[in-house]
Protein backbone atom coordinates (compact mmCIF):
# COMPACT_ATOMS: atom_id res chain seq x y z
CA UNK A 1 0.00 0.00 0.00
CA UNK A 2 1.37 3.34 -0.78
CA UNK A 3 1.22 6.19 1.61
CA UNK A 4 -0.21 9.75 0.87
CA UNK A 5 2.01 12.30 1.27
CA UNK A 6 -0.06 15.50 2.20
CA UNK A 7 0.85 18.98 1.43
CA UNK A 8 3.28 21.02 4.35
CA UNK A 9 0.92 22.29 7.32
CA UNK A 10 -1.98 19.29 6.44
CA UNK A 11 -2.74 16.33 8.26
CA UNK A 12 -4.50 13.59 7.00
CA UNK A 13 -7.89 13.61 7.45
CA UNK A 14 -7.92 10.28 9.43
CA UNK A 15 -5.76 11.56 12.27
CA UNK A 16 -8.97 13.84 13.25
CA UNK A 17 -11.07 10.73 14.21
CA UNK A 18 -8.28 9.06 15.60
CA UNK A 19 -7.73 11.82 18.08
CA UNK A 20 -9.15 11.30 21.77
CA UNK A 21 -7.61 14.11 24.04
CA UNK A 22 -9.28 16.78 24.73
CA UNK A 23 -7.11 19.22 22.56
CA UNK A 24 -8.72 16.53 19.82
CA UNK A 25 -12.38 17.55 19.79
CA UNK A 26 -13.83 19.42 16.88
CA UNK A 27 -10.91 18.21 14.71
CA UNK A 28 -12.74 17.71 11.84
CA UNK A 29 -13.42 21.59 11.50
CA UNK A 30 -10.21 22.42 12.49
CA UNK A 31 -9.17 20.46 9.44
CA UNK A 32 -10.44 22.34 7.42
CA UNK A 33 -10.35 25.69 8.55
CA UNK A 34 -6.34 25.16 8.91
CA UNK A 35 -6.69 24.14 4.76
CA UNK A 36 -8.22 26.76 4.13
CA UNK A 37 -5.57 29.31 5.69
CA UNK A 38 -3.13 27.14 3.99
CA UNK A 39 -4.94 28.00 0.86
CA UNK A 40 -4.96 31.98 1.92
CA UNK A 41 -1.32 32.13 2.77
CA UNK A 42 -0.31 30.62 0.08
CA UNK A 43 -2.34 32.41 -2.64
CA UNK A 44 -0.96 36.18 -0.53
CA UNK A 45 -4.83 36.31 0.26
CA UNK A 46 -4.86 36.42 3.95
CA UNK A 47 -2.38 34.94 7.04
CA UNK A 48 -4.47 33.59 9.52
CA UNK A 49 -3.26 30.76 12.11
CA UNK A 50 -4.48 28.72 14.48
CA UNK A 51 -2.66 29.44 18.00
CA UNK A 52 -0.99 26.45 19.69
CA UNK A 53 -2.74 25.01 22.43
CA UNK A 54 -1.49 26.52 25.40
CA UNK A 55 0.21 23.83 27.15
CA UNK A 56 2.08 24.37 30.85
CA UNK A 57 5.74 22.66 30.93
CA UNK A 58 6.37 20.96 34.62
CA UNK A 59 8.99 18.96 33.67
CA UNK A 60 11.32 18.54 30.90
CA UNK A 61 14.26 15.70 30.11
CA UNK A 62 17.30 15.99 28.35
CA UNK A 63 17.91 12.49 26.66
CA UNK A 64 20.50 14.07 24.35
CA UNK A 65 22.10 17.16 23.91
CA UNK A 66 19.94 20.06 22.34
CA UNK A 67 17.24 17.74 22.65
CA UNK A 68 14.02 18.18 24.88
CA UNK A 69 11.28 15.54 26.12
CA UNK A 70 8.73 17.34 27.78
CA UNK A 71 7.78 14.67 30.32
CA UNK A 72 5.29 16.33 32.34
CA UNK A 73 3.02 19.18 31.34
CA UNK A 74 -0.94 20.25 31.32
CA UNK A 75 -3.23 21.63 28.88
CA UNK A 76 -3.82 25.53 29.85
CA UNK A 77 -7.71 27.13 29.53
CA UNK A 78 -7.08 29.22 26.51
CA UNK A 79 -7.19 33.03 27.57
CA UNK A 80 -8.14 33.97 23.59
CA UNK A 81 -10.02 32.99 20.84
CA UNK A 82 -8.16 30.25 18.32
CA UNK A 83 -7.76 32.06 15.31
CA UNK A 84 -6.30 35.18 13.89
CA UNK A 85 -4.40 37.29 11.32
CA UNK A 86 -4.64 39.48 8.62
CA UNK A 87 -7.43 39.87 5.55
CA UNK A 88 -7.60 43.02 3.11
CA UNK A 89 -5.50 45.09 5.54
CA UNK A 90 -7.95 44.42 8.49
CA UNK A 91 -7.40 42.50 11.90
CA UNK A 92 -9.59 39.23 12.11
CA UNK A 93 -10.22 37.43 15.18
CA UNK A 94 -12.55 34.78 15.82
CA UNK A 95 -13.33 31.25 17.76
CA UNK A 96 -14.26 27.87 15.60
CA UNK A 97 -16.99 25.29 17.35
CA UNK A 98 -18.60 22.22 15.92
CA UNK A 99 -21.22 20.38 17.64
CA UNK A 100 -22.90 16.89 16.79
CA UNK A 101 -26.02 18.42 18.65
CA UNK A 102 -28.64 18.04 16.36
CA UNK A 103 -31.34 20.99 17.56
CA UNK A 104 -29.18 23.15 19.57
CA UNK A 105 -25.67 24.64 20.02
CA UNK A 106 -24.75 24.28 23.54
CA UNK A 107 -23.63 27.71 24.93
CA UNK A 108 -21.06 26.44 27.17
CA UNK A 109 -18.66 25.53 24.38
CA UNK A 110 -18.30 29.32 24.74
CA UNK A 111 -15.84 30.46 27.38
CA UNK A 112 -16.43 33.87 29.00
CA UNK A 113 -13.25 34.94 28.04
CA UNK A 114 -13.35 34.12 24.35
CA UNK A 115 -16.84 36.79 24.40
CA UNK A 116 -14.69 39.39 26.50
CA UNK A 117 -11.67 39.24 23.92
CA UNK A 118 -13.56 39.26 20.89
CA UNK A 119 -16.01 42.45 22.75
CA UNK A 120 -12.09 43.98 22.95
CA UNK A 121 -11.35 43.21 19.31
CA UNK A 122 -14.08 44.97 18.09
CA UNK A 123 -14.23 47.99 20.52
CA UNK A 124 -10.57 48.33 18.68
CA UNK A 125 -11.68 48.12 15.12
CA UNK A 126 -11.17 44.91 14.67
CA UNK A 127 -13.29 42.23 12.49
CA UNK A 128 -14.09 39.16 15.61
CA UNK A 129 -17.04 36.30 14.59
CA UNK A 130 -17.65 32.88 15.64
CA UNK A 131 -17.50 29.98 13.02
CA UNK A 132 -20.33 26.59 14.41
CA UNK A 133 -20.66 24.16 12.97
CA UNK A 134 -23.68 21.50 13.19
CA UNK A 135 -21.77 18.48 11.90
CA UNK A 136 -25.35 16.78 11.66
CA UNK A 137 -26.74 18.67 9.14
CA UNK A 138 -23.50 19.12 7.91
CA UNK A 139 -24.30 23.10 8.09
CA UNK A 140 -21.21 25.52 8.96
CA UNK A 141 -22.18 29.13 9.99
CA UNK A 142 -20.51 32.33 10.67
CA UNK A 143 -22.16 34.61 12.90
CA UNK A 144 -20.50 37.84 13.90
CA UNK A 145 -19.56 37.95 17.43
CA UNK A 146 -21.54 40.95 18.95
CA UNK A 147 -24.65 39.26 17.51
CA UNK A 148 -23.87 35.89 19.21
CA UNK A 149 -22.36 37.15 22.62
CA UNK A 150 -26.08 39.58 22.69
CA UNK A 151 -28.53 36.38 22.41
CA UNK A 152 -25.57 34.50 24.71
CA UNK A 153 -26.65 37.45 27.18
CA UNK A 154 -30.45 37.61 26.80
CA UNK A 155 -31.35 34.13 25.79
CA UNK A 156 -31.99 32.57 29.18
CA UNK A 157 -31.43 29.09 28.28
CA UNK A 158 -28.22 26.80 28.21
CA UNK A 159 -27.97 26.78 24.45
CA UNK A 160 -29.17 28.24 21.33
CA UNK A 161 -31.49 26.09 19.18
CA UNK A 162 -30.06 25.31 15.45
CA UNK A 163 -33.41 27.44 13.82
CA UNK A 164 -31.57 31.12 15.24
CA UNK A 165 -28.43 29.91 13.53
CA UNK A 166 -30.17 29.04 10.16
CA UNK A 167 -32.40 32.10 10.72
CA UNK A 168 -29.06 35.00 11.81
CA UNK A 169 -26.14 32.98 10.68
CA UNK A 170 -24.11 33.51 7.21
CA UNK A 171 -23.92 29.84 6.00
CA UNK A 172 -20.14 29.27 4.81
CA UNK A 173 -20.42 26.72 1.29
CA UNK A 174 -17.87 24.59 0.62
CA UNK A 175 -16.12 24.41 -2.13
CA UNK A 176 -13.33 22.28 -3.91
CA UNK A 177 -10.35 25.03 -3.05
CA UNK A 178 -10.45 25.67 -0.39
CA UNK A 179 -13.19 23.63 0.81
CA UNK A 180 -14.12 25.75 3.75
CA UNK A 181 -14.04 29.39 1.47
CA UNK A 182 -15.06 31.14 5.09
CA UNK A 183 -13.31 34.80 3.68
CA UNK A 184 -16.26 34.78 1.09
CA UNK A 185 -18.54 35.25 4.04
CA UNK A 186 -16.80 37.64 5.70
CA UNK A 187 -16.71 39.38 2.18
CA UNK A 188 -20.16 39.87 2.18
CA UNK A 189 -20.70 40.70 5.51
CA UNK A 190 -17.74 42.93 6.77
CA UNK A 191 -17.01 44.45 3.47
CA UNK A 192 -20.27 44.53 1.98
CA UNK A 193 -20.05 42.60 -1.47
CA UNK A 194 -22.49 40.43 -3.54
CA UNK B 1 7.81 35.15 54.57
CA UNK B 2 4.67 36.87 52.82
CA UNK B 3 4.16 35.59 49.53
CA UNK B 4 3.70 38.50 47.03
CA UNK B 5 0.85 38.11 44.93
CA UNK B 6 1.19 39.08 41.36
CA UNK B 7 -1.52 40.25 39.04
CA UNK B 8 -3.35 37.57 37.06
CA UNK B 9 -1.39 37.25 34.24
CA UNK B 10 1.75 38.18 35.70
CA UNK B 11 4.41 36.17 36.69
CA UNK B 12 7.33 37.10 39.25
CA UNK B 13 10.35 38.64 37.80
CA UNK B 14 12.39 35.57 39.71
CA UNK B 15 10.88 32.74 37.18
CA UNK B 16 12.49 34.10 34.21
CA UNK B 17 15.75 33.84 35.57
CA UNK B 18 15.08 30.25 37.05
CA UNK B 19 13.87 29.05 33.82
CA UNK B 20 16.17 26.40 31.96
CA UNK B 21 14.37 25.23 28.56
CA UNK B 22 14.95 26.26 25.06
CA UNK B 23 11.96 27.98 25.91
CA UNK B 24 13.48 30.07 28.61
CA UNK B 25 15.77 31.94 26.58
CA UNK B 26 15.31 35.83 26.18
CA UNK B 27 12.94 35.95 29.12
CA UNK B 28 13.00 39.27 30.74
CA UNK B 29 12.48 40.59 27.44
CA UNK B 30 9.46 38.75 27.54
CA UNK B 31 8.07 39.39 30.68
CA UNK B 32 8.79 42.84 29.74
CA UNK B 33 6.98 42.41 26.74
CA UNK B 34 3.94 40.59 28.87
CA UNK B 35 3.78 43.36 31.30
CA UNK B 36 3.33 45.93 28.65
CA UNK B 37 0.32 44.15 26.86
CA UNK B 38 -1.69 43.65 30.06
CA UNK B 39 -1.34 47.33 30.66
CA UNK B 40 -2.19 47.62 26.57
CA UNK B 41 -5.51 45.37 27.07
CA UNK B 42 -6.06 46.66 30.44
CA UNK B 43 -6.36 50.10 29.57
CA UNK B 44 -8.27 49.46 26.55
CA UNK B 45 -5.09 50.53 24.01
CA UNK B 46 -4.21 47.38 22.55
CA UNK B 47 -4.81 43.51 21.97
CA UNK B 48 -1.77 41.44 21.76
CA UNK B 49 -0.38 38.54 22.88
CA UNK B 50 2.70 36.39 23.10
CA UNK B 51 1.50 33.11 20.76
CA UNK B 52 1.89 29.86 23.25
CA UNK B 53 4.78 28.27 22.10
CA UNK B 54 3.95 25.01 19.61
CA UNK B 55 4.12 21.96 21.62
CA UNK B 56 3.93 18.62 19.71
CA UNK B 57 2.02 15.96 22.63
CA UNK B 58 2.75 12.55 21.48
CA UNK B 59 1.06 11.08 24.78
CA UNK B 60 -1.28 12.26 27.24
CA UNK B 61 -2.38 9.89 30.56
CA UNK B 62 -5.37 10.40 32.41
CA UNK B 63 -4.26 9.87 36.31
CA UNK B 64 -8.14 10.81 37.05
CA UNK B 65 -11.51 11.57 35.26
CA UNK B 66 -11.37 14.58 32.95
CA UNK B 67 -7.79 15.40 34.26
CA UNK B 68 -5.17 15.21 30.92
CA UNK B 69 -1.28 14.64 31.61
CA UNK B 70 1.30 14.95 29.13
CA UNK B 71 3.63 12.40 29.99
CA UNK B 72 5.79 12.95 26.34
CA UNK B 73 5.86 16.01 24.21
CA UNK B 74 8.12 18.40 21.95
CA UNK B 75 8.80 21.76 21.18
CA UNK B 76 8.63 22.29 17.78
CA UNK B 77 9.47 25.39 15.50
CA UNK B 78 7.11 27.88 15.51
CA UNK B 79 6.07 28.86 11.90
CA UNK B 80 5.16 32.44 12.66
CA UNK B 81 6.60 35.67 15.28
CA UNK B 82 5.95 35.32 18.81
CA UNK B 83 3.82 38.30 18.87
CA UNK B 84 0.53 39.62 17.06
CA UNK B 85 -2.50 41.60 17.51
CA UNK B 86 -4.38 44.63 16.96
CA UNK B 87 -3.87 48.91 17.66
CA UNK B 88 -5.49 51.66 16.57
CA UNK B 89 -6.89 49.44 14.18
CA UNK B 90 -3.99 48.19 12.63
CA UNK B 91 -2.66 44.37 12.36
CA UNK B 92 0.61 44.63 14.31
CA UNK B 93 3.35 41.33 14.01
CA UNK B 94 6.26 41.30 15.53
CA UNK B 95 9.29 38.96 16.77
CA UNK B 96 11.00 39.88 19.84
CA UNK B 97 15.17 38.96 20.90
CA UNK B 98 17.69 39.88 23.18
CA UNK B 99 21.05 39.02 22.82
CA UNK B 100 23.61 39.43 26.02
CA UNK B 101 26.65 39.77 22.62
CA UNK B 102 28.00 43.29 23.56
CA UNK B 103 28.87 44.01 19.89
CA UNK B 104 26.54 42.48 17.45
CA UNK B 105 22.93 40.63 17.15
CA UNK B 106 23.64 37.12 15.67
CA UNK B 107 21.32 36.81 12.51
CA UNK B 108 20.85 33.26 13.65
CA UNK B 109 18.39 34.54 16.06
CA UNK B 110 16.11 35.09 13.29
CA UNK B 111 13.99 32.44 11.20
CA UNK B 112 13.74 32.13 7.56
CA UNK B 113 10.02 31.57 8.53
CA UNK B 114 9.88 34.37 10.68
CA UNK B 115 11.32 36.83 7.57
CA UNK B 116 8.51 34.90 5.09
CA UNK B 117 5.73 35.36 7.85
CA UNK B 118 6.81 39.70 8.71
CA UNK B 119 7.17 39.85 4.81
CA UNK B 120 3.53 38.19 4.01
CA UNK B 121 2.23 40.80 7.20
CA UNK B 122 3.32 44.03 5.19
CA UNK B 123 2.60 42.85 2.03
CA UNK B 124 -0.65 42.34 3.52
CA UNK B 125 -1.36 46.05 4.76
CA UNK B 126 0.20 45.09 8.37
CA UNK B 127 2.57 46.60 10.55
CA UNK B 128 5.58 44.38 11.15
CA UNK B 129 8.98 44.66 13.06
CA UNK B 130 11.44 43.33 15.42
CA UNK B 131 11.92 44.23 18.89
CA UNK B 132 15.88 43.37 19.62
CA UNK B 133 17.33 43.73 23.03
CA UNK B 134 21.02 44.02 24.17
CA UNK B 135 21.05 43.22 27.64
CA UNK B 136 24.64 44.58 28.17
CA UNK B 137 23.88 48.05 26.74
CA UNK B 138 20.50 47.85 28.57
CA UNK B 139 19.17 48.81 24.92
CA UNK B 140 16.06 48.01 23.25
CA UNK B 141 15.48 48.97 19.91
CA UNK B 142 12.44 48.27 17.61
CA UNK B 143 13.12 48.26 13.81
CA UNK B 144 10.52 47.87 10.71
CA UNK B 145 10.51 44.36 9.79
CA UNK B 146 11.71 45.18 5.96
CA UNK B 147 14.76 47.30 7.38
CA UNK B 148 16.42 44.72 8.94
CA UNK B 149 15.77 41.89 6.58
CA UNK B 150 17.20 44.08 4.11
CA UNK B 151 19.85 44.27 5.85
CA UNK B 152 19.82 40.62 7.02
CA UNK B 153 20.26 40.03 3.36
CA UNK B 154 22.94 42.02 2.19
CA UNK B 155 25.47 42.78 5.61
CA UNK B 156 27.18 38.91 4.27
CA UNK B 157 28.01 38.81 7.35
CA UNK B 158 26.44 36.31 10.52
CA UNK B 159 25.90 39.36 12.45
CA UNK B 160 24.65 42.85 12.55
CA UNK B 161 26.74 45.31 14.94
CA UNK B 162 25.57 47.10 17.81
CA UNK B 163 26.15 50.75 15.90
CA UNK B 164 23.59 49.49 13.09
CA UNK B 165 20.88 49.48 15.58
CA UNK B 166 21.79 52.68 17.25
CA UNK B 167 22.22 54.53 13.98
CA UNK B 168 18.49 52.76 12.11
CA UNK B 169 16.84 51.86 15.22
CA UNK B 170 13.85 53.20 17.27
CA UNK B 171 14.97 52.98 21.30
CA UNK B 172 12.18 52.25 23.48
CA UNK B 173 12.24 54.31 26.28
CA UNK B 174 11.91 52.22 29.59
CA UNK B 175 9.08 54.44 31.64
CA UNK B 176 7.35 53.25 35.51
CA UNK B 177 4.09 52.10 33.52
CA UNK B 178 4.26 50.49 31.19
CA UNK B 179 8.24 49.56 32.10
CA UNK B 180 8.66 48.78 27.99
CA UNK B 181 6.18 51.54 26.35
CA UNK B 182 6.95 49.98 22.85
CA UNK B 183 3.72 51.44 21.28
CA UNK B 184 5.08 54.97 21.52
CA UNK B 185 7.37 54.22 19.14
CA UNK B 186 5.05 52.43 16.97
CA UNK B 187 3.03 55.93 17.18
CA UNK B 188 6.13 57.42 15.92
CA UNK B 189 7.57 55.47 12.81
CA UNK B 190 4.05 54.12 11.90
CA UNK B 191 1.63 57.10 12.83
CA UNK B 192 4.00 59.36 12.07
CA UNK B 193 3.35 61.28 15.62
CA UNK B 194 6.08 63.45 17.66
Amino acid sequence: MKAIHYPKGMKAPMSASSHTTNAGRGMALEHDLNQANLYYRDNDIAVIYKKPTPIQVVNVDYPARNKARISEAYYRTPSTTDYNGIYRGRYIDFEAKETKNKTSFPIQMIGQHQMDHLQRIVRLGGIGFFIIRFTHHQQTFLIDALTLIQTIETINRSSIPYQWFVQHGLPVQTHYRPRLAYLEVVDQYYFKEV
